[in-house]
C-alpha cells in the first residue's frame, strides 16, 4: 500500500480525491488537510463519506513529508507553488491538480496568472498529466501537472484531427459549458443556487486562463500557433462539462473518414467512448466517472469539424485524471480504482 | 378592441401568446383551437391562467375568418401552409410563428423540412418579422413569419457588426444554448426530467433546420455567402435561449470601439439592452420577458468578435416577438401589452 | 400617485416589491433603500430591472418622512423595530414585511427572536395583512405587517376547516416546502446551487420562527390552544412554497362536503382557486404572482383533512401580499397592479 | 459465481441493477430482458455503462431458467405475479422488486391495486426484505419482495420509537418527497422536464398503493392498528427520497433519549447513519449509494417526534436493497459490491 496524503483536501476536487482513494485498493490515505478546515471530520463537511473516519489537519510540510508517498495538490493556484518544491524535495511524487506547473513558460504563466513562477527550475521537472495524449511523459517524473478541466475535453476533442493534419487553419473556436461546481465550494454571488438557476451564461469571455493551456496542448499535437477563441459557459448543473470544438477542415472532408479516425486514435482507451457517427454525447452519462465521451459531426458547408467531448469536471476533469497518473506512477494498471460502477442516470 | 384568435394554443408558444393577448389592452381574445385539446378549458391546462374562463376548440377556417381580425399560429410547420392561404383569403392578417413563411426561397424550404412549399404565391407576400432589424417592411403585411427563436438571438447578436462591415469571413459559428421548453409540450425521452437533469449536450450538429434561416439573415445585412456552422444545445432549464456568435474580424479590432457600434445601433430599441463591455448577459434576466440582452467582446489573440444574446425562447424567441409585431401591423406603440414588470429572478 | 419608498430594497422581497410598484398604476416609486448596496443602480443589481433607472440610496429617516407616503419595509427582523416607529411618527403608513410586528404579544417575540421586542405600543397598533382572512382590520392601520411566507400559505389552507369547526383535534401538522429564495440572498453555505441541487431535506425543525405564527393565526380562526408541529424543507427551485397541512377530522368526514366548504369560503376571492377536489396544486401554476392554490383531500382511514396550498413566496408570500395590503390601505381594487399575466411554464 | 438474470432491465430500477450486478465480485450477470428494448445494446440506452457488452432480450422462462440461478425482477407490478411462480417452480431464487408479494393479505392486495392476487400460494412463501428490520426472515427464502422505496425510508424512520414502545397514538403522518425517476422512465406529461423543474406537489394524496405496506410495516414493528395518512410528494430531483415521519409521543418525552434510542437500534448497521440530535440529512448525502441516513428531533410543544430519512430511491429504495438481500440469500458480507465509493456532491 503506498501512502497518500490530500493537501487542500476540504475543496470539492480533494473531496472527491479523498473518495476515489478510500476505494483504491492499493493506495492508503494517510493524511487529509484543509487551512480552513483543520479539525473538522471529513463526514461531517461531507456525509456521503459517512464511513471515512478521517479528520481534516492543518497542512504541515514536515508532518506530510514524513506521512506520506504521494502528495495530491487541490489547492489554488500559487499554493502549489509554495509547497510543491519541499515536497518533491522531501522525497514524495507530486500531482498537482493546480495550474501552477502546467504553462512549460514561466513568462506566459505570469501573464495569465499575474504573478510570477516562483518554482521555474521545477517546472522543467514537470510533466503534463493527460494520459490519453502524453502517456509515455509520465512515469518517473517527480511533478505530475493535472490538466484543467476545459483543456482536458478540448484537447481529447482536438487531438485525433489535428494529429492527422487535417486541420487547415490554425484559429480553433473553443464553446465550452460547466457545471458550477467548477467554480469551487466557496458560497458567492455566483454560485448561489438563485444566480445559477434556470439560466446560461458566458464569462471570462476572452480571458479565462485556461486558454494558453489550450493553446499549448495544440500546438505540441502539432497545431502550429494556435490561435484559439475559448468562451466557457456556466449551465445549471453541479456537475459535467462539455466543450464543442470547432475546426476547420478542407472542403470535402468526409465525416466517415473523419469518425473512422477518431475511432481508431481511441481505440483501446479504457476511458474513452468515440460515439457513433452524429451522436452527440451529454455529460449525464460520464456523471461521477473518470470517462471521457467524444460525438464527431461535419458540418460540410462552411468546412467545419464540430467535435463536443464530455467529462465529469470533477473526475476526468480533475481527481479522477490525477489518480489516473498515480496509477501510472505506480506502474499499476491504470484503470485501478476508477472502473466503479457509477449511476446510470 | 381588435379580435384575435389563437391557432395551436395548447401548445407552450400558443399558451404563452395567451396570457400576453390576454393582459393587452387593445386585443380581445376571442378563440383559442386546439385540435388535440378541444374541449377542455384553456385553466385546466395551464392553471397559471386560472382566471381565464376560455375553452379550446377545434380549428376551423370558417369560424376563424367569422369570429377574428388577426390570427396567431403556433403550430407545427407544414400546419401553417395547410391553413394560412384560406385565413389570408378570409380578410384575416397572419401572424405565424411557425416556419412556413420564414424562408423567401421555396426551394431551400423543400430541402430543409423535406416537403414542398405548397404555398409559394403567399410566400411573395410574406415578412421576415424581426422588428429591429427589418421593422420598416411589417405594416401591411398579410403574412408576418415570426423568425425562429435561435435566429432571432443569433442575427440581434451578429446585426450590428455585420452591418458595419467589420467581419472579415463569411464563416460564421454560432453555438447555442436553449431551455427544454424549445422542443415543446410532447413527452418523448428526450424531454423527460431525468434525461434532460444535470446534463448538456449537442444535438442535429450541422443539421438544424434554423440554419438557412440564420443565413438568409446573414446575407439579408450584408454578408455575401454566409457559410454558417450552427449547433444547437440543449440544456436544464425550462426557458431561455443564449446564442453565441464568432465573427472573424481584423486584427487591431478595438473592443471599445465595437461596442460603441452596438451601443448606438440599438439605442432607443425598447427591447434591447447592450450590456456594459465586457458584461456578458444570462437567461435569467430576460426570463417571462420581450426583451433581448446582448453583451460583446473581441478576443484580440484570434481576431475574433463574440457576441452573446440572451432571449426568452418563448417571449421573444416566439409570442412576444409575435405581438410586437402584432402592434406594428395595428400602428399602436410596440410595447403595448409587452412592457410587463417580470419576476426578477 | 402614492409616493412610496421601499426599505431593505436590495433583497429578493425587496426587488420584488420594487417591479411590483414600478407596474402599479397608482403608486409613485420615489425611493429604494439599501444598506449594504447604496450607490448602485438597481438594473446593475437585477438587470430583469434593466429600464429603471432608480439607485439604491441609504435608508435615513427623514429623507424617507420627507419624500413618501408609505413605506414598505423589507428587511430583516429587528431592522423594521428599529425605524418603524420614527417612520409612523413621520405620518406614513408602513407596510412590514418583516416578523417584527406579526406577534401580539411582545414575550412570545423576546422569547422566539432573541431579544427584547423595543415597541410595543407601536404593536398594539399594528394589524396582520392577510386579507382573504381578516380583511376588515386593514383599513386606517398605520402598521400593516405582512405574514410570513409560511404562515401564509398554512393558514389560508386551515382556515374554511377550523372557521367551520369540524377540526377535531388542537395537534396540526404543517409540512412545508419552499424554494431557495426564501433563505435570502446572502452567498452561505447553504445557499450554494452545489448544496441545493438535487437534495431535498428539513430544517429548522421544531424551531422555525414562523411557528408561532401559525399558532397565533390558527387561535384567532377558533381552534383554542393550537399546538404546532412544523417542519419546513428546503428543496431544489428558485421560488415557490407548497405547505401541506394535516387537521384530525371526525370519522365519515365527506370530502366532497369539506370541497364545498373550501370552495365557498373562498369563492369571490381574486387571488385564490381551490381546485376540483382531488387534485392538488403545484407551485408552477403561482410562480410570479399573487395566486394561492388549494387542494383539498380526506384520508378517511385516518381520519385527515389533508390540505396543500401553493404560493409563491416572494408574491403573495410577501411582496404581492404587502401591495395587496397597500391597495387596501389606499381604498383602491385589491388587485391594482397585481393582476398580471404571468408565463404560463 | 452466482448467475444472474435481471427480467426488466431496462427500466431505472433494472439499469441500476445492471450496474451494481456488473460491479459484484460475487455475480456473473448472464441475461438481460426487456419487453420494450429487446434488441438493443445495454450501453445504447444507458451509455454510462458504456462498458457493458450484454444486450436485452425478449423475457421467456425457460431461456431463464436455463442460465440463472437467481432472477431480480423490475417489473411493474402483476408482471411479477405472472412469471415468479414458474422462476421458482424452476429453482430459481427470485428477488422482486415489484409490489406483487410485498402484502400478505391477497385481498388487501386485491383491494388496492384492483386486480385479483393470482398467487396466493407463493405469498406465503414470500418474505419482506429488508434487511435492518427483519434480517432473519430472509435466508432461506425462495422469494424476497423487496419493499417500496417510500416504506423503506418510512419504517427505518419509524422502527426503533415504535419497538421501543413510546408512540402514543396509532394515527401516523407520513409526508414524503421524491425524485421523479421514482415515476419511471415513461415519457409522459407528468415527467415533463417543464412540469417537474421550479415545482412541488403532492400526488396521489390517501390514495397512494403504499399506504398499507407501510401500515403493515408499522403493524409487525408493534403497533397495533396504525392508521396512516400519507403524503408522497413530486419534488424537481432525478433521484432521492425523503421521508418524513411525524410520531405522536407522551408529554415530556427526551430528546436525547430518542436519539440514544436511534443511534444504538442502528449501532452495526453498515449502511445506516443516525444523524447527531438536531441535524437533518439531505439526500444528497446518499446519492448513488445504498445508506440510510436518518435525522431525529422532537417538538414539546405538540407532543411529536419528527424523524426525516434520506434514501436514494433507486438504491437503497430498489435496486441497492435488493442486492443486499441477495448477499444475505447468498451467505456473503451483506456489504459486498455496495461499499462504493459515491461522489461526495
Amino acid at each position: 500500500m503506498t501512502r497518500v496524503a490530500i493537501i487542500g483536501a476540504a475543496g470539492y476536487a480533494g473531496a472527491e480525491l479523498t473518495r476515489l482513494v478510500l476505494g483504491h485498493p492499493g493506495l492508503d490515505l494517510v493524511m487529509v488537510t484543509s487551512a480552513s478546515d483543520a479539525g473538522k471530520p471529513v463526514s461531517g463537511l461531507y456525509p456521503a463519506l459517512a464511513n471515512c473516519d478521517l479528520t481534516y489537519v492543518e497542512p504541515n510540510v514536515r508532518d506530510i513529508v514524513d506521512a506520506a508517498e504521494i502528495a495530491f495538490l487541490a489547492v489554488p493556484h500559487t499554493a502549489a507553488l509554495a509547497i510543491a518544491p519541499s515536497l518533491v524535495e522531501g522525497g514524495l511524487r507530486v500531482i498537482d491538480a493546480s495550474a501552477d506547473f502546467r504553462l512549460r513558460d514561466a513568462a506566459v504563466y505570469a501573464s495569465w496568472y499575474g504573478t510570477p513562477h516562483t518554482a521555474p527550475d521545477l517546472l522543467d521537472h514537470a510533466v503534463y498529466g493527460l494520459p490519453e495524449l502524453w502517456r509515455d511523459s509520465i512515469p518517473g517524473a517527480r511533478v505530475v501537472a493535472c490538466p484543467g478541466c476545459y483543456p482536458t475535453a478540448t484537447l481529447l476533442a482536438a487531438a485525433p484531427a489535428v494529429e492527422a493534419g487535417i486541420v487547415v487553419s490554425d484559429r480553433v473556436i473553443v464553446d465550452a459549458k460547466s457545471g458550477v461546481s467548477g467554480a469551487g465550494r466557496s458560497a458567492v454571488p455566483g454560485t448561489h443556487y438563485v444566480a445559477v438557476n434556470e439560466s446560461v451564461s458566458a464569462y471570462k469571455v476572452a480571458s479565462h486562463r485556461h486558454t494558453p493551456e489550450i493553446a499549448q496542448g495544440l500546438s505540441d499535437l502539432g497545431l502550429a500557433h494556435p490561435r484559439v477563441a475559448f468562451t466557457p459557459h456556466l449551465v445549471p448543473m453541479s456537475r459535467g462539462l462539455l466543450s464543442t470544438v470547432y475546426l476547420e477542415v478542407a472542403p470535402g472532408t468526409d465525416a466517415g473518414e473523419v469518425h473512422a479516425l477518431y475511432a481508431s486514435r481511441y481505440a483501446g482507451e479504457p476511458f474513452i467512448t468515440v460515439h457513433e457517427s452524429g451522436r452527440m454525447p451529454a455529460t449525464s452519462e460520464v456523471r461521477g466517472s473518470n470517462r471521457a465521451h467524444i460525438g464527431v459531426a461535419v458540418d460540410e458547408h462552411s468546412g467545419t469539424l464540430i467535435v463536443t467531448c464530455a467529462i465529469d469536471n470533477l473526475v476526468k476533469g480533475t481527481s479522477g485524471q490525477a489518480l489516473q497518473c498515480a496509477n501510472i506512477l505506480l506502474g499499476i494498471p491504470e484503470t485501478t480504482g476508477l472502473d466503479l460502477p457509477v449511476p446510470v442516470i
